[in-house]
């Protein structure tokens, strides 16, 4: 499962200091797994912080051309490619100027992964490495012990048999998709406690669960992952929506709590928030895609990162215990006929583009989804987090 | 001192994970001294155990592109370099095969940067970094406070002025430096316990000191340094010699005790040792040049590394508390007219090639140095670790 490395592929891991621990069990499994090589670049996020600091604001958003190459090479000898999450100082951002933690980010690099990944180059997977800064978060004290117990839950560790476990429920988050793909909704609403929002979908949107790189090798991009998605068409979504549960801005140590947006057009219009409302706004005047919808997915309650009851700070995490939308670049390899287009030809179409993509929870028991057809009544798929769709197609 | 870092200058930071500490102080003092940019490249030695455990033997000596295309976007942008040292585990590779951690290397990347540093094609410095397994090593106990403190002597940061002291000993390295170039000696004899070795030296040997970038910037690149060195001859090397310290093999996490070798026409033909004789042999045989000597340096006991009267296991230091001659690769710069000539040019003037290049402690108080003059009677350089020479030049 997860990245799925074959003999003789090179194997990359993007990883923190904090994580050294996973990395290096990683290292030597990945060779066990018969890996032709395991490369390493680890980021600290204390250097990020300096930059943030200090930098010129054009260093801020500045790629390393030897990054980049370090990229194609991966992509050229046909990589895999593990990240690694699991914040050990999530608020070490939090005092900085949010504009400028808003605006960091390494535009070409994030381009250049974004169309590898649409196109399958790599075969890539991103997980948690629980420690005490993450545990801290989560717990209010540093009980690793506990948020190890509680992500082998989420990434179904806990059972007799885990491979066997996640194959299974790959196949149900598979018929779902399938499901869903035959329903041609034109639009998805969501509607609850301070959301009332209609997602418009693409004619040609999927909901793929599996990726599968180009040479045919199968591989789950998330451990976990509970959800079923989709590429919504940008210029289609209306209304307002609440976040149910906070935030953690992924590679920004911030965390952005009681979020509410309203969509006009696709576009958002409007943004508040108790904590981490600048980051956004700055994250949403980064390119002209930011602000509208790249994803939309969706999750029940039978997630088994929802049924441990816990916010884990983490969007990986996070966006799996529940429903979610994400703002800025979308998955071309959710609409028909999309990979392998130009960015122009993508964003005709309905795919967005954009160098930012942020997960926003948006469901919960209180919150209902149903699926629009082109004409006809709503069609129920959540109701108090129970998947209802399937009883009602098959009944 | 060190780096010597200017404003608008670019800095680069090679260190391992074990060093975050540092890493971070430096980054935020690098944009504070006007950085134009702080790039941070962590390199996990348990990374590499895998990989000498696991790798192909083609692994074990590829350079992967990117770090090559990062080496030459330092040098476009006349960088500086950083390096840390400080091994936090200094026997992690102990039980591996010594053959395959003596040849585990990239070359491409080796010879990249001894083309750079033989150029002034960045500024570049090394020290080290205190941490618990250095000084479990020192100490037989994880006593950090206790090797700051001999690291703060040995790198003069005990000094009311620190910088000042570093001026002041540099200006008398730097006329130690000159005496010896005037001398022009043909040669120098150590002779010792175990040791009678003759090195003979180019007839354009210089004795450099302060380093300078082709831009004409002074930069220390190694601190502590209390060394003159030269260039020798490769070819003409004989005799004997016992090394008078342990030799911590950098990046290998092997100490080396008990080192004998034997020359024979500039060559090393053979080898003991009670610990880590496979790796040096392994390291002699990587290559044609590997086997004959690179560098000869003096060092008196009035060395602030030496009057900490510790082993630091770690040749930054250990090789700047005694005299030393280095197998390997030479530096170009030590030899007139030798920087920017082929390298079969170099080699034909006398100046060692290899993608090695290891420095072995040899000096003490009971080893004398003389310098030989191309004919007449034999120069003391070196008694009883007092530097004789300048009284005798000056006499």
């Amino acid at each position: 499962m997860g990245v799925n490395l074959q003999p003789g592929q090179p194997l990359a891991i993007a990883s923190s200091p904090d994580h050294e621990a996973l990395v290096r069990a990683l290292t030597a499994e990945a060779w066990a797994a018969g890996a032709d090589e395991v490369d390493v670049l680890y980021s600290d996020q204390h250097v990020r912080r300096e930059l943030i600091l200090h930098g010129s604001e054009e260093a801020l958003t500045r790629t390393p051309a030897w990054l980049l190459r370090r990229a194609e090479e991966l992509v050229e000898r046909r990589s895999a490619v593990i990240s690694t999450t699991g914040d050990a100082e999530p608020h070490l951002l939090a005092d900085l100027d949010p504009g400028r933690v808003g605006r960091t980010r390494m535009p070409e690099l994030t381009e250049f992964w974004w169309e590898a990944i649409d196109g399958g180059q790599v075969s890539w997977c991103v997980f948690g490495f629980p420690n005490e800064g993450w545990a801290r978060t989560v717990f209010g004290e540093p009980d690793v012990e506990r948020l190890w117990a509680a992500v082998a839950t989420a990434v179904r560790l806990d059972e007799p048999d885990p491979v066997a476990a996640w194959r299974e429920h790959v196949a149900k988050l598979r018929a779902r998709g399938e499901e869903l793909a035959r329903c041609r909704f034109d639009a998805l609403r969501f509607r609850g406690p301070g959301t009332d929002l209609t997602v418009g979908l693409n004619p040609g949107s999927l909901w793929p669960v599996e990726a599968r790189t180009a040479w045919g090798v199968p591989f789950v991009p998330n451990i976990p992952t509970e959800e079923v998605f989709t590429t919504p068409d940008w210029r289609r979504a209306e209304g307002i929506v609440r976040a149910t549960r906070p935030l953690a801005l992924p590679g920004r140590s911030v965390i952005v709590s009681d979020l509410e947006l309203r969509f006009e057009q696709g576009r958002i219009v409007e943004v508040s928030a108790s904590s981490g409302e600048e980051v956004v706004r700055a994250q949403l005047a980064n390119d002209d895609g930011a602000a509208c919808l790249g994803e939309v997915a969706l999750v029940d309650g039978t997630s088994a990162v929802g049924r441990t009851g816990l916010t884990f700070f983490n969007s990986l995490f996070d966006e799996n215990a529940t429903c979610h939308i994400a703002y800025g670049r979308a998955y071309a390899e959710a609409v028909e006929g999309a990979v392998g287009m130009s960015p122009e030809g993508q964003r005709r179409l309905g795919v967005n583009q954009s160098t930012v993509h942020t997960d926003v929870m948006v469901g919960g028991p209180e919150v209902e989804v149903d699926g629009l057809p082109g004409a006809g009544a709503a069609v129920p798929i959540l109701r108090e987090d129970v998947w209802v769709l399937e009883a009602l197609a098959t009944g």
